[in-house]
């Protein structure tokens, strides 16, 4: 079994880019950012993993195209807002079964000049048509959550503060300001106790990554001490089945207990986490379901500073979904290029201190879960 | 590095299902008779990988929550018409990266609801929007093959002649009845020289298997001598550079000799071919890419026998896409199917004799395929 390494990553900027420059062009860059990253050349890729929702059928091939690496085989994956990580994941079972040794792996998401207001739910996600939406689910997550453990509006909204004043520091970030809780909690409401800066914006972008074998290593003459790409958990399902507790959080728990085992890690090691924050709660909650913050207690850590960049545990100092954007197909690439810049204290004013183990996670599906949701788990080391 | 099984295999039959009968029903009654024709219970599936084309976000998941495997990892894999491959190609790696050992792949589409007089091109496709549609590029090839090689239109409409002939005995194809060349030659004209008859069908439908390590195999109770998948090909690139031979096929001939030296075998010793005849022409210029026809015969050949089942090097004895049917994510996996079956002895009266080693091909991506092609290629042994 060959161990898997990071040799590169790059990103283009998240935000909203102009509708002449399509989902072709932004994986484009990110690809030639992560081969100049990595010191690897076109002809030294062996394949292409591409992970997007709405990039429509072949949309790798054309990444291909435009990337100059056209005649390779092409991996195309879609599983919602975890397509990015699903596609490393692919690129990850490839290195290990010796099919190749230097692969290139992209998210990548045009969304600004198709998406207005949000994402339309699946016709088949019957809940969502009736208006349990994305918002409106962790809106009640938010309100069960502050019931059951005496949690405050003003907790909750501090993932979002903690988040921007992580992303000021992120030149590829969506959002690069500061914002106070005030700001917050005076944003306007999208679903009570939820406002706009609760959620994540809709956003452009993509990130690529180079990963290779131990050979792949060698042949770019790369060194052994470039981060290892340790475990990629993947459990998906329908969330609801009969009477539930919306923050159980149970797919959250199983996917990391998949990837500490795989990893061989104790979780009380993880540096640092790159968090699906869709919304301020979701961070809290999915934090609790991977056992890394005890249950009830993940709002009071962090209006307490616990998951900011200094804290006992830093959550998302690249700014998370909230504020360097969630271009869906592309977050879980982002993340694992945050991960990379981490642990190779490339990450400027945002560097997390001593960071040798991090962990990325990602969720794609709806928030009833009723067409099915997966979860995705990245463990990288150096 | 562990060997790749067929464990058990099963389909739903091709054709025209009611407006009720969804992706997720045809896919799940695939996967039902699949599981138990392998003897294998929902307990012992580690893993899901869904091909598809238009099944929509987290088609697979919600596969999943209908066959009642709910909570597993999902992948999903979309590569046009070659989808259903290129997600067998995905479960084959994870069990050859030892992360799996008894997995289940679906192919599955519903194309009759939704796709009218044929699949619209993709408006990133110029070349298609401007009439060069799948159709159009087929007649061209065919014209073409015939000015180079001396071909007649007679000897081309002869492969779906042999095509229907063969699926008169698969219980599982769209169409089960005979046709004549007086019918192919005599049918509506699509694209000149190309008649409906020399179209595959819009078709909905599923395909699934059992896939399996060897460890996987002793828990499901079966002998190492079950078929064994030896390799999977895949290439994928956009068809046209500058000036081409539309019957070139360079894409074909790279896929082929990257299956025959990952499979180790000589491709002479092929038994028989379940090749991507989406059209009559197509067949013919395939097998010709693969090298398992000699450049300009291949028309000559069907006409003369040497095609049929019963012939030198049979092709299609399932029926192939023209007759079996095209629901396009499922068409890989019903070539698998057939594989299987021939190669167990069970295919009835189109069983090809001492049939031990054969190929299945799959093309996806349009015609000019300026927005970048796919060819899957199926080693499977017994």
């Amino acid at each position: 079994m060959s161990s898997v390494y990071l040799s590169g990553v790059g990103m283009v900027r998240f935000g909203k880019h102009p509708v002449d420059i399509g989902f072709e062009q932004l994986a484009a860059g990110a690809a030639a950012a992560a081969l100049k990253d990595a010191g690897a050349s076109r002809s030294q890729i062996e394949a292409l993993y591409v992970g997007h929702v709405f990039g429509g059928p072949v949309a790798g091939q054309r990444v291909a195209a435009q990337v100059g690496i056209d005649g390779l085989p092409v991996s195309n994956h879609e599983n919602y807002c975890a397509s990015g990580a699903t596609a490393l994941r692919e690129a990850w079972m490839a290195i290990r079964a010796g099919l190749y040794d230097v692969v290139l792996v992209i998210g990548a998401e045009k969304m600004t000049d198709r998406v207005k207001g949000g994402v339309a739910p699946d016709p088949s996600d019957l809940d969502a048509v009736q208006g349990f939406v994305m918002t409106a689910g962790h809106a009640m997550s938010a309100r069960r959550y502050m019931l059951d453990h005496g949690a405050t509006r003003e907790q909750i909204a501090m993932v979002a503060v903690k988040n921007h004043a992580h992303s000021q520091h992120n030149p590829f970030a969506h959002y690069q300001h500061a914002i106070t809780l005030e700001q917050v909690l005076s944003a306007r409401l999208v679903a009570d106790p939820l406002g706009v800066l609760d959620c994540s914006p809709i956003s452009d972008g993509a990130a690529a990554a180079v990963v290779c074998s131990a050979r792949g290593l060698q042949r770019l003459g790369l060194p052994a001490s470039q981060p290892q790409v340790r475990a990629i958990g993947l459990v998906s399902g329908t969330l609801r089945t009969g009477l539930y507790d919306l923050n159980e959080e149970d797919i959250s728990r199983r996917a990391g207990r998949q990837a500490y085992e795989m990893a061989a890690i104790d979780p009380a090691d993880i540096d640092f986490v790159e968090m699906h924050d869709c919304f301020t709660i979701a961070e809290i909650v999915r934090m609790e379901g991977l056992g890394l913050i005890p249950r009830g207690e993940g709002a009071r850590w962090t209006a307490d500073g616990r998951t900011s960049i200094g804290g006992q545990l830093p959550v998302n100092p690249s700014g998370g979904l909230l504020s360097r954007g969630h271009p869906v197909g592309a977050t879980g690439m982002a993340q694992v290029c945050e991960l990379y810049w981490q642990l190779t204290g490339q990450a400027g004013a945002r560097q997390v201190e001593e960071a040798r183990l991090a962990l990325s996670y990602c969720k794609g599906g709806t928030v009833s879960g009723t067409d099915g949701a997966s979860v995705t788990t990245v463990v990288v080391s150096r």
